[in-house]
């Protein structure tokens, strides 16, 4: 079964705690606003679309309670815009979730009208809105992992093939299914997929850690790979493993394709484009930004050192792991400079496809992308933009 | 200062135990070939070269004693020959270290026949070879880092330039100075170095352990990165911080100069062709293995999962380590499938130069290099062969 890391019915909110993977299998329930908030504070629940669907979900949760249904539709409004700015103080540098925010607020206005609604129609209206930002995403992803399947199942007509990833895209990262890891998904239940390989992703360990995990859990074959072993792969198992493509997620692509996206990724490409093997961008529409002309407006944060040269994780006594007993321990030398940019850009010119929910885009007949499609995605009133996670790891 | 990893007079023998680094700078006495055969055993002394001649200097402190002088020389020739066979035994895999003993064997059988010698003698003509081994291999690798320094240096001449290396070259993988690291430190003693960067080197992290360590010691400028950054930083730092080759050390160069070196290595050699950067390896001629004609006879030893998924390291209380306290901990997912490789093989279409200690040798005008020149350095008696190595970290 596919991983679920946010699991809501109208009534019940319940979140994958992201803290203890992948030892652990933990589901906290979330009853209201500032359960919500708590889940972001504390980093049990992360990705850019996932925190913002989070937040809103959890006042949901809150709403259906009923008591505000016989207020003025008035101070419906004014309270669940209240809570919503409170939410957004959550994780004040995730755009996204404050883009969200503004769009839910938007609907709550329009609804709080008095044009003969009452307060329950507001709450209706707001959590109705809420409920299509989860559905909305995880079936954008579906289709993304669809088209980016039948893309890929192209280059080698009824055969199995392997394909690598990087970093972690998959539910864990989204509100479900994911984007690179949502084609693989879809290609191992095509049953088109020989083998997915994901990288550690340096220095974090996502895909180490989160990838990997969601490569168990679901039971798809899957390889574990440090970033430095890609090339060394495409050369000694490329034929063997029938490896055709490398496909990876995206926190930002500018509107001329260059895309920004974890570190290493740049160096997929490179080693993808050496080899003859496809690179391609998965992502939603709202990950295209079209107000970025390309990659050299895009500022690369730089992150502390610390953490690349400290490595957390549950104690192994040389027998078992102790999942209770998490340390932290040193892996460098005392008093090196580390340079630690979190993500890095690909340019276009690497770069053979992005995958939206719509379908896979190709350079045209002129060597470029046209993305001016992706306008339309953002005008979508409940779809929080996934573009401005160059923050979070 | 530069680093000593082993330090050696007639009387006395030394070696910086390498378990406790980065973290604690400890020097432990070997005073004999059972001291000798432990420090290799319980691998405080590691690389290929130092090995071989930890192992022979062992044996000369021990007989340094003078017990065996007055012997006869066939009996003096005998115990040093049976020692021999044990030290071996501390490190069965390690090819140059039984190449060492069996050329050490042949002094000793030489000295020891009748011809006047006595048992003083015999002991004389050991020690001395051993002393040898240690003398010719820092000069070497001297030699190596004078002569990858001018050629760097003439690519910007007057200017300081910048080198990435990976892995561990240095004084702690060598008897002394290093072989990429010794270009490194070369350069920076001329004063045309401005900054050396150091990968991580995933899974073993020899780069930021010892390689790192080596250039906070000597007071070189340097900068960490994970393995995945190389090419961001060649893309974003490359022209502001004048990086201009990248340097790598081998474990065993083919005929035609294909290179066998640490995971990753292959990777660092694509970006550095992508970026117009030039590609160097680093080794002294025993490296050069004529009997092996390409890559492709080289086969890559894959090793345990758990080296990737599990770290070593001193424990981080939040606030200091605790050297004395090292635990490991778990990295990834469990159950996850992993493929190891500890060697990859760099094509010699993507090396530009082969630094040995009589120069860097270019490929000619057909395209080809031409190593045959190395055959000599097998004939020298003292050098132990540093081919072999494609087993430890």
């Amino acid at each position: 079964m596919v991983l679920e890391a946010i699991r809501y019915k109208p009534h019940s909110l319940q979140i994958l705690n992201q803290l203890k993977l992948p030892h652990q299998i933990e589901y906290d329930d979330v009853t209201g606003s500032e359960d919500g908030w708590n889940a972001i504070k504390d980093m049990r629940t992360r990705g850019a679309p996932a925190i913002a669907i989070v937040a809103a979900l959890s006042l949901a949760v809150e709403l259906h309670v009923g008591v505000l249904s016989d207020k003025a539709p008035r101070d419906v409004g004014a309270y669940i815009v209240e809570k919503l700015d409170y939410l957004v103080t959550s994780r004040p540098t995730a755009v996204n979730l404050a883009d969200a925010a503004r769009k839910l607020k938007k609907i709550v206005q329009s609804a709080a009208k008095p044009d003969g609604n009452d307060g329950a129609a507001v709450v209706k209206a707001y959590c109705d809105a809420a409920a299509q930002m989860l559905i909305s995403d995880v079936s954008d992803n579906q289709a993304i992992g669809k088209y980016g399947a039948e893309w890929i199942e192209k280059l080698a007509p009824g055969e199995q093939v392997s394909v690598l990833t990087h970093c972690n895209t998959g539910s864990l990262a989204t509100a479900g299914y994911g984007t690179a890891l949502g084609v693989i998904r879809s290609m191992h239940s095509n049953g088109s997929l020989k083998r997915a390989i994901c990288t550690e992703t340096r220095p974090y360990n996502q895909g180490s850690r989160l990838t990997a995990f969601e490569l168990v859990h679901d039971s798809i074959p899957a390889t574990l790979i440090t970033d430095s072993m890609a090339s060394a792969l495409l050369q000694l198992k490329g034929p063997s493993e029938r490896i055709v493509a490398i496909v990876v997620g995206a926190d930002r692509v500018a509107a001329n394709g260059d895309t920004a996206n974890k570190i290493g990724t740049y160096q997929l490409a490179i080693t993808a484009k050496h080899h003859g093997v496809k690179f391609l961008v998965a992502a939603p529409r709202t990950t295209i930004d079209l107000q970025t002309k390309c990659g050299a407006d895009i500022t690369i944060e730089e992150r502390p050192g610390k953490e690349m040269t400290m490595m957390k994780g549950p104690r192994f006594d040389g027998a078992k792991l102790d999942v209770n007993q998490v340390e932290v321990v040193s892996i460098a030398a005392e008093g090196i400079d580390v340079w630690n940019p979190a993500f890095d850009v690909t340019p276009a010119a690497l770069i053979d496809g992005i995958i939206t929910e719509l379908g896979v885009v190709e350079k045209g007949e002129n060597g470029d992308f046209d993305l001016t499609f992706a306008i339309e995605a953002h005008n979508e009133s409940v779809k929080p933009s996934s573009v401005g996670g160059l923050y979070a790891a």
